[in-house]
């Protein structure tokens, strides 16, 4: 697994030094360059190219030799989404550190700037990596049929997360009382399921040659949600323990948390959630038992994803993601 | 001409009315889906499709016989990059109608928002008309070798295009003084060229499985400046005529037209830019002589553009759009 990761690392790296066109952008604009290559030389998991990596032994290939610049992918692809997602939400932190948007802000300000700023960089930037995802997608040493194939994968899953965007827009525009924590988990299985978990799982099989032996879709959707709630719940539990207040709560959003805690105050505990947040929302949350509603839906759906995964490597990293 | 024109709205129409995805968003959300359907159904030039389907008779292929599928993702990219256009410039018309951002926000204001506007919305119907660009590309109906060509091509296309815009941006953080009207041309070059007029043809020449008998990047780069320089033109000359405000100058932004004229002004005149522009910078474009000046160099990057071209009807087209 470390081996993996190390040549997952190395690969990463190679890529942000040697693709000409940060090389071009750096040598124009070596400034916000840097913001956008620091950014994206932070630490992660690395979940998606490992996903990826595990699948492809397990379908019988060769994990990553040849299949890297699909690994590659799959962490521009998530990259892309990040970035596009903190324009979206609007959001001034991303983990733990200034986001993004709110960094290329900083470093703009003091300039004149034609009206634009970092939110702009950003749009482009999140452009710019969803292509660089693709073009190394299509360079993947395979049949051309088989690229092909992962090619429209990696575009079904690029929709499902437009798709999931959108319905959380809209469910933030109908409110807490027009919206179930079904509902929610659908966003959480077409945002967060479908390219973080199906897709790792479709490129492998589509470059390796091979079936799945189980549903893709259904396996995503349930890792999907426990992975998001999981993430979620962290960030609740955070608050109510004098943490900082969670964007989604700060902003009135329909997550899974407000909106099962709508569902289980009384019509006076309803009431507060159209003040500002603050410590009476948080006796809301305590009130209904929401960390614990949270729990039991993270091992439900954790149980139902792993159920899918025969492989011992796969069910093994697959279960440590999404374990309560 | 007219047939090419019929099929491809025909093909354009049938692809809002019957993908899944389109489908999908409007039985959800019919009112948000509403306005992005018609803000794509409005009428449009079809530059990018018709120039594919005439290279594509140019180097003997059938014209967009089993190839619609690569002249749909021609315009879905267009409608793509205008919409993410619309959110970096905060362009609130465009052709002479509310921008999509703006009829969004217009949309979406009086409702409950959990913080998201229209631009939010905009950002996300960008990535999936991106995703449904090559989406259909990869549907065309040739040799899998040939469509990851012409897959490869768009990317490349794409990511100039981010190049070109983040080339703008930052030219509008040095200001008119340390830009060069060669430094815009390649703006334009970038942002405009490489996938309105370089990329058809490259498609073309992927999926007929030819070499095309001209530089492309230089006949992309020269045509797509004429074109930008020919948009340019007209909107400063309206202004000038005591028609609206181009907002690139509202905005202070170092276009072609800004950076002759600040660098034939003298020093009085220049200090004219600093301030909100009104009559006195009017006189300045006047005391320069800049629409002559844009005039002259649509005619000399029009001339290069169709100097390569030597198929009659490919000729033709390309000299009517880019023609002073």
């Amino acid at each position: 697994m470390q081996l993996l990761r190390d040549k997952f690392e190395a690969a990463w790296q190679h890529h942000l030094d040697t693709h000409s066109f940060w090389q071009a952008w750096a040598a124009r604009d070596p400034e916000t360059a840097g913001f956008v290559r620091d950014s994206l030389q932070m630490p992660g998991k690395r979940l998606r190219p490992l996903l990826f990596a595990l699948a492809c032994r397990a379908f019988g290939g060769d994990a990553l030799t040849g299949l890297m610049p699909a690994a590659l992918a799959l962490e521009l692809t998530h990259s892309f989404i990040l970035v596009h997602d903190d324009v979206i939400d609007g959001s001034d932190l991303r983990r733990g550190v200034p986001s993004l948007p709110k960094r290329l802000d900083s470093a703009l300000c003091e300039k004149p700037s034609g009206h634009f700023n970092g939110n702009d960089v950003a749009v482009v930037t999140g452009d710019i990596l969803s292509s660089l995802a693709m073009d190394s997608l299509a360079q993947t040493a395979a049949p051309p049929e088989r690229v092909l194939g992962a090619i429209r994968a990696l575009m079904r899953a690029a929709l499902d997360t437009g798709h999931g965007t959108l319905l959380e827009i809209n469910a933030a525009h109908t409110g807490l009382s027009d919206v179930s924590t079904d509902g929610i988990e659908r966003v959480y299985a077409l945002k967060t399921g479908a390219y973080s978990f199906a897709l790792p799982i479709r490129l492998a099989a589509q470059l390796t040659g091979s079936t799945p032996p189980f549903d893709v879709d259904d396996f995503g959707a349930h890792a999907g949600i426990a992975f998001q709630l999981k993430n979620d719940r962290q960030d609740l539990q955070h608050w109510l323990q004098g943490g900082r207040l969670p964007d989604d709560i700060r902003d009135g959003r329909p997550i899974w948390a407000a909106v099962y805690a709508w569902g289980a105050a009384d019509a006076d505990r309803r009431r507060l959630f159209e003040h500002p947040p603050g410590a009476a929302l948080q006796d809301v949350f305590r009130a209904t038992d929401t960390l614990a509603a949270m729990g039991q839906a993270i091992a439900r759906h954790a149980q139902a994803a792993q159920a899918h995964l025969a492989d011992p490597a796969l069910r093994d990293f697959v279960a440590e993601i999404v374990k309560p």
